[in-house]
């Protein structure tokens, strides 16, 4: 059975225009899905509309205790419940979602001798049981990036995690498409030409691409992790432009990373 | 099969202490089990650090644009998300809902000539078959007080309101105890004595109570819901402090409204 992991970003969900067509898009794929999405600019507007610095290290935003109550509201309350109802308005029977909810996805506080990252989770389980049955029921799940550790805290996580570690352990018994919306058309043959887009990278192309130099280093962390992903299980990785979604599932825009 | 929805007002929410306690209490009654949370204080906190004004008609809170982004933050993620995690701390496997998700609760925006109650739902139908589904599961389900209008719409709503309703339809297949917790012991014979609690009050008591003026007239209303929620198919309403849920449930505080 196909099921569909789709993960978008702030840049889609902070413009009200390009988030309901997107949704338009989404609503219309077909089969089983997920939506995983990120936080955008809003939990910032509301972090200095509450007069709470932002703590930065390194260029790294700090999730200290205030930062996760409003990351915890501007992510599970105001983004993920209004695309829940906007989804609904278009017969999409969504359901939104954190780790907590369920105890779907169990973290632990990531912890660094160097850096104190805050209430940052890290992910160790997907309990998938709950999420089969309501997949099953034909539900759509809608995730904010919000875990918890199994002892009453809640934890940021990276969505871009999430939507792997989903698509990990959902890997049985689906067959899971995971689809990451992306600043550029795909993966690039020329990082200054957004036409010269390679359609489908495996394994072998993929070493041939490193061996030549041929590939933009700033994408090889991106494709290390999509391989890993389809060594877990995970039948294709894509990435393109979250516009172009309907084209992205259907291998005619986009970068598909696939065993074969 | 046996279920208990159980409400809890703003009161117990704002105190970390008291919720705590209530949460011990909540995870340790037995069987199928729904809460329905309040909002509190910390809405109308985040709306004056917003500098939101609350705008006020004959003392009631209207719900405008900017005071539903509010109560959909604070409802549905911060109180919501939080009472879900520290639930799953305690063993109890809650998953956090509006009536958008799943589209369960579907109401419509109140309309009043002469009162603009901004963004707030009444209730039109409650969709009871994922509801079941969960509850089948063994899932628990803590709903904040958020409702859709299915074209897109999130409404505020009240949660005595959204209690009743999910009472009523889920009365097949469940055998429903509504318990609405309560700042009082129970329904009072004597309003100022805490300890002149009526246990139980059975329709034919009721108009022997009303007709001898025994029973303190602001809980004729309350009193008159309660009856009509058993009319609707509830088996039980239960009315007295959160504190004392256990004492609730098995009828040795508070006061029970029953058919017989």
């Amino acid at each position: 059975m196909q099921l569909s992991i789709i993960k978008i970003g702030g840049n889609i969900i902070d413009d009200e225009v390009r988030l309901a067509a997107f949704l338009d898009n989404f609503a219309a794929v077909p089969g089983k899905k997920i939506l995983v999405h990120g936080g955008g600019k809003l939990a910032t507007k509301v972090a200095e509309g509450l007069g709470i610095q932002q703590q930065m290290v390194d260029g790294r935003r700090i999730t200290d205790a205030e930062t996760l109550k409003i990351v915890t509201m501007v992510y599970a309350g105001t983004i993920n419940k209004n695309i829940v109802a906007q989804l609904q308005a278009r017969g999409c029977p969504a359901i939104g979602l954190t780790g907590a909810d369920g105890n779907t996805i169990l973290s632990h506080k990531r912890t660094n001798a160097n850096i104190e990252y805050g209430y940052v989770g890290d992910v160790d389980v997907v309990n998938t049981s709950l999420l089969t049955s309501l997949l099953l029921l034909d539900k759509t799940l809608i995730f904010a990036p919000i875990t918890h550790d199994g002892k009453g805290q809640l934890l940021n996580t990276n969505a871009d995690t999430i939507a792997q570690e989903l698509a990990r352990g959902l890997s049985v018994p689906f067959e899971v498409s995971l689809i990451y919306s992306f600043e550029k058309t795909g993966v690039l043959l020329n990082a200054e030409d957004e036409a010269s887009v390679i359609g489908r990278i495996n394994p072998s192309y993929y070493e041939e691409l490193k061996a030549s130099g041929a590939i933009f280093a700033g994408m090889i962390p991106k494709l290390d992790n999509a391989f890993a992903a389809l060594r877990s299980g995970v039948a294709r990785v894509i990435i393109g432009r979250a516009e172009e979604l309907p084209q992205l599932l259907s291998g005619s825009s986009g970068t598909t990373i696939q065993h074969e």
